[in-house]
């Protein structure tokens, strides 16, 4: 990964600020011949867009993508994909005192001590609204997947807001879509309602867990060291804005099991081998088992907050901060489609890898 | 990161497996006139190295480096610096039966499904043994770190063994090198061994957490987007075997937590800003704030053990298998130094690169 | 490099096509507190832009460049620029007859071998509209050098049209301004002027060697084997349309000579090394010397012409093709800004390459 | 292209000076199961290696590779592939002048600018010897291409030894094997031998154009801008020590065609697309046409002379030096199977890079 691009040969660029004009991706290296319009593209964006429930930021942005190159009649060409999405709501007055202040637990020092300088308007490119061109370039990868693995399915939840995680034995994924937090636990969903509310009212903020699960993945995708497939999703998910821990299948938990627990057992199924359990989150040494890839990621609370706390000045004077503006309660929420986005990306990146060194054709067990 | 390489301007490149006749890496991009010699690199290897406590793996290798090219009367030349370890002690007998079985929670069967083919005398390059060429690197980052960085020291110890986790308040950093566990916690070091006693001799294994810690990181190291620090440290830590889950700072707990919780408060210390708190794990937006780099990663058990687990054969039929052979009954104990060495280049190749785009000149605070 | 990616740190990833919207480019990696503005970028499009005279295509772009991203205040912020340019005179309608057949010497063929589809409108990603992305990064890659390296000065300019070439003991860098052709000899350019009428009027085209210096590099840039500074300038140009061939110094006539004539003699000079000649092109073993850098390549002759060519259809059938529309008679003459962009950023990226790794500081001599 | 790794997918990273203990290098991404042992390797090998006529550097190397990894019972295992040859004839007293004075038109001075130091036993990396660990590398990419592409066949050979070109019209391939300059043209390997003894008893020593020829590349390999094939060719063959051009099909005498001349006509051949000649060199808008693809680099002549030159020492006092030891008086003769070995890794990763975006199927014609 470098600076700005992400991906192997499935490459995707992104560019512009929280305060700027327009922010926007570049996809490099996409297959050519896929079927691809923005409105492939729009739903994914809708998803993520902020202003949808009174739980996140009242920033409107209609998010609305242009496909500048790339594409012709359609179909993608193979070139590189630009795909620009407009700012329209940077109202930045909202920020004034956040340009000689430091937010605790926010990249504006860090800006600073690296950059001798930043943009004050607002996160520049450590704002959420970086995610915006990810979930573009997720869409793409999305597309091309449908072509060339359309048993992939992708799909994003919240499992846990502040202390209160879902119950597993309650989880129905119809009810990811109804309500707002992406939760597949209806009783959780309204539970959170009203814990998010009283902390929104106070100022303060949440964190929170998200998993997301790829069905269908075929099995090979992933390179047993520096090539894994988990690695590259670690990075991934790590670079999402807020996210502070990832885990794949068991996870940290993993650390708890004995090699007995940990074991998920192999039998031969219909379609090849099955498996007794996923505590492998549908990875062994860096490569895929063909079971469900499975990813989380721990996201913590938004630091903009209306409670004052203790900081410094540019100049180095002692002061403390309230950050007015508008700013996520649980910034986890919209990272749920964010984290599909990078999912599809990875798997896709892994998938074209794969055929470029084996061919893709996987090695035959009975 | 590349298939078998890692880092952008420090980069290393590993080769070898568990039974080849040798291992090593290619450490490219290393800076010129640094004092480097085996005797540099080999206390990190013994450090590491199999068959130190009835704790590890019995099989018995002197991991004696060689340095082969790059450096010119004990000085590093800039040009890259191939580091050459033997195998002397690849019995290969022990590992008969998997040859055609595949081990649960193991790569054995997704090496089959990706490449049709594999090494069948040991775990080829899922093997540990390829941790081996990353500590020889890591020594390297290290010599290179004490000359352009040299208030940076890294520590790496483990936290949980199973579900028992040390008492944080009797941490004594000097017990480190004190117990076959690398354990600061005297007390739950005692407790370990008693634990993994008898789960060694029942034939069976327990997963670990791991922490590493990097003292005197300057501020302003990483980039805000796909070139975060944490983001790469992720990267680096999945990439050790038997990883599922990597944390920095306050991790996956960090979703537990409220806004006001979190804030780590700034004011001015005597060097620069100093923090209430670190739930960051040193690193905002991506980017190092100078306080301590936290990361943590969980260690899955591991999956040879001598209690039978069904799997199915190469040719598709249902089986049984027990791993005998030299294992580690947690894996966790030798993954310690291999995660300081993941730490050092990681730390190492974000100083070059902040030097490449910034000169590596602060921001001014105060 | 990548698909559509260059440089090591500091990367330009370029995007759009000949009748598309837009086109840009992204610059990743560039150094924070440099000041830019689209003033400082458009000269250098005006410089590259077509119908400037008879000698280029009629096709009117102004080519005004927007800064979408990565400055802030008239200045770079260190995070992604975007630079885009609207495409204003997209008549594909003069296109219709190369929908469908190929034109021989030109990428119609190969795009549809490689991805089984093309955008029949204009060249696409091969049209030298692409062009116009590298210039608009030259520009942001001289200004970063002029604050980093301020002796580093780029001139390119055209020695040879067709089998005419200038006489050198005619050269006056001041006439490379005065004339239609980029020509340091006042001679040749009138005798190029006239030469081209014929051909242009007879619907021929023809081909052009350009050179590119850069004084002011300072000793020390680039690296021993694949890092190679000449390496990365080859490649560059090379990626330019209709790049046939690259030279350094002496370039292929160094075959022709022996290794008493080939040998640069070095004195001390006032500020250090001197050299007796440059048939170096002022970078030894991959590295440069401190002496001029000179790149010459050749481009071959514009393969859409008016003068009637056999070839073959989509479907395989024998055809005739005479290409209408708008073109170069000699693209080598915009070639020449395009060159020194390129030239600018392999310096400028291994002026950063070399302080991640040595810090800048060179070795003295004396 | 990295300091030490070139390619992309198929990606060789090179280690190892002219005066070490051994030199080699790791190739990653091979595709797996391809018969691969050190029979296959030693007979190109064999065709570089120093000391086997008058013409060549007297230095004694056997050159026997081992493969220390990637390989199992004969066949790879898609893992890194190391390749190790001893250095055994590193008599480094001959080099005693060349520690303190800089030879002209050699890689010392810029060494000791960059890095402050050097190794002053031979060239370090800048040795020819750096070049045996790429044809190893390149006869790993000839075994992979005889399974995935069995029509390619790759051929080097030399056109011109100072001023005295082949003659074209003498042509044939199997007197390449005949003669030490790997010269198709009986004649001019007869007047060559001649010419080249009268410089070497002077103590002098000349230049060379090589030209290498791959037939049966698949239409399709490559990408319009930053990926073409003949960028990747350039740099490649630019890394090759003391190059100072390369051209493509044509090279730099399609600066002196017109459009007509230029235009390789299209018909419909037996198995598709034929041309009436190949100005292209096989490659149109960066991607291959399915003809031979041609390219030819110049070789300046060695520096290493014994001729007195004019120079300066470390201390920066004016010198005289003579270069006694081992040096080849035409080093262009041993860059032909290195040539031969870089058009190999490229075709090769070209070829697996489409396949990673396209599938490798091409687009029909007719």
């Amino acid at each position: 990964m470098s600076l700005n691009t992400f991906g192997h040969v499935f490459r995707v660029t992104t560019w512009g600020e929280s305060h700027g004009p327009a922010l926007g991706c570049t996809v490099d290296g996409c297959p050519p011949g896929i079927a691809l319009a923005e409105a492939d593209i729009q739903p994914w964006l809708d998803k993520r867009k902020p202003g949808q429930s009174k739980f996140t930021t009242q920033r409107r942005e209609d998010d609305l993508v242009e496909i500048l190159s790339g594409t012709f009649e359609g179909r993608t060409t193979g070139t590189p994909i630009q795909l620009m999405i407009r700012n329209t709501d940077q109202r930045s007055k909202d920020y004034g005192e956040i340009a000689t202040k430091f937010r605790p637990g926010h990249a504006d020092i860090t800006y600073h001590q690296k950059y001798g300088l930043r943009d004050p308007r607002g996160g520049g490119r450590s704002s959420a609204r970086e995610t915006a061109a990810r979930v573009a370039a997720g869409a793409v990868a999305r597309a091309v997947l449908a072509q060339l693995a359309p048993k992939v399915e992708i799909t994003g939840y919240m499992v846990q807001m502040g202390p209160r995680a879902i119950d597993r034995a309650r989880v129905d994924m119809a009810e990811i879509g109804r309500n707002p937090f992406w939760c597949p636990d209806a009783a959780a969903a309204a539970d959170w309602a009203d814990y998010l509310d009283v902390l929104r009212k106070d100022g303060n903020s949440v964190g929170a867990v998200i998993e997301v699960v790829a069905k269908g993945v075929p099995a090979g995708l992933g390179a047993p060291v520096y090539g894994k497939l988990d690695s590259d999703l670690a990075a991934a998910m790590m670079t999402i804005n807020a996210v502070k821990g990832v885990e794949i299948g068991a996870g940290m938990a993993a650390a708890t099991l004995t090699g007995v627990e940990n074991a998920d057992e192999i039998s031969m199924g219909p379609d090849g081998p099955a498996f007794s359990s996923n505590h492998a989150g549908g990875i062994l040494g860096g490569i895929s088992t063909g079971q469900d890839v499975v990813v989380r990621f721990a996201v913590k609370p938004t630091s903009s907050i209306l409670t004052p706390r203790r900081t410094i000045t540019v100049a180095g004077e002692e002061a403390q901060i309230v950050t007015k503006g508008r700013h996520d309660p649980c910034v986890g929420i919209r990272a749920v489609p964010v984290g599909e986005a990078m999912m599809a990306c990875v798997i896709l990146d892994h998938l074209m890898l794969d055929r470029a060194q084996t061919g893709g054709e996987r090695g035959k067990i009975g």
